[in-house]
């Protein structure tokens, strides 16, 4: 089954836009879980459980597993194992390399790793995109306007007669022969989110930035939302993750993930 | 010891400009080695025993490593071990990811591999970037005009008044308070070397494209060299690793790679 139907079918079963982000860090885990690289694995399984009914999709970010060293490999491969099947896994690596290298990357994140989406940062152009929208089945999200400050030092660059980042979304569209491409686009960017909607009505957005980095949850889903109330994943990572440093943290990224989901569907 | 230092003794002693890229694909090397991923680490430490005395650096990219799945990370770490302590290793990875994130991946390429510089991605913006020049003593290599066609697509995009590539240039130089900034420059922007190198002058190049790209050496040279007939490092990978797939494949490298040095010194 293609990305976007798999994503659209676990939107639907768990009435949710939420995807959890696994940015597991060792040093801000529960305590009581150890600083082993098993703890973090520990940690995830029991935010995976606690959160699933509540998310459409998990994120785990590559450098906090690559930050564990020789262990890290096995911890995301556990990390992945804990997910349910029926939920789609967007790994979030932001790749970028020439074609024959980007075959590696998606030997790497598709095969090996098995994950059903791919962040790519598009700066190196179609040749570094294509080994990945190459494989109909998996998901590719384009980075488009990232939520941190330094989007606009190049993303917000004027272009001709429009920034950079809605270039970027243009081809996109181009690139997304195969209905596999979609784009990040951060919370924190309100005044661009209806535009690129417009821009590219058919792309799945993937918008973080909503929790710690303080992007407006309402204008994000109401402005990003596609006709049928989805077309976006709303991620929250540290907000989930953290909401208890105490025995009960999975119990609290429960509420907090379950309370996420509530809000976003008011706004759907 | 600074990297620029540290390299730039490396360039002296091996009187060499030439990087050799470690982008070992188990599918093409020598057959007689096997297809396990200890023959990628016994391949790697004759390539590498065979062209140090030719080389000044090492840049091993993370992509292929991580296509051998589990047992990629050591395989890279044992590769690693094998390059003479004099020669810094440039792990490409082109990286590129929000503050809190970027960290781990310096955690990952700078504390657990130990490399001595890292290619990173701008499109992020300077957040992304800091965590990695926040290193004094390791070097940063900024995707600047990449020797792909893709290049074409956002990096060459007119950005006021120039190219979007010389506006990372630029930033690269506002971010090398620390003197620890690179640019990658493809060989193949013939155009685009001597334009890099006059806006750029202090800043060191990773120049990949010459072999199967088809740059043209002599002009990569003698336009990005600086003052001091230094300033740049000629990356070449599979003309040298792949210089014969039989068992004289060691001795084929040595021979590409001290005449690649050879030529290399003609025009510096």
């Amino acid at each position: 089954m293609k990305f976007l139907d798999r994503l659209n079918r676990s939107i639907d079963r768990s009435d949710s836009l939420l995807c959890v982000g696994l940015d597991s860090d060792l040093s801000k885990i529960p305590a009581h879980l150890g600083r082993t690289p098993d703890a973090v694995v520990e940690f995830n399984a029991a935010i995976i459980q606690a959160t699933a009914h509540a998310a459409a999709a998990y994120k785990p970010n590559f450098a906090f597993y690559g930050a564990l060293g020789s262990a890290g490999w096995d911890v995301l491969r556990r990390t992945l194992a804990a997910i349910p099947e029926s939920k789609p896994v967007i790994l979030d690596a932001k790749v970028g390399d020439i074609g024959n290298t980007a075959q590696q990357y998606a030997r790497m994140y598709f095969d090996e790793l098995d994950a059903d989406a791919l962040t790519v940062n598009p700066y190196m152009g179609a040749d570094a995109v294509e080994p990945f929208t190459a494989r109909p089945e998996r998901g590719v999200y384009l980075l488009c306007l990232t939520s941190n400050p330094g989007a606009n030092d190049f993303q917000r660059q004027q272009v001709g007669d429009a920034p950079l980042y809605e270039h970027v979304a243009s081809r996109g569209r181009d690139w997304n022969s195969a209905g596999n491409v979609g784009l990040v686009v951060g919370a924190t960017q309100r005044d661009a989110l209806g535009r690129l909607r417009a821009l590219a009505p058919e792309l799945p957005f993937l918008v973080p930035g909503v929790g710690a980095q303080g992007g407006d949850l309402n204008a994000a889903v109401t402005e990003c939302r596609d006709a049928s109330g989805r077309g976006l994943l709303i991620n929250a990572s540290r907000s989930v993750l953290y909401a208890s440093n105490d025995a009960d943290f999975a119990a609290a990224a429960r509420a907090v993930a379950e309370e996420l989901r509530t809000r976003i569907n008011r706004f759907r």
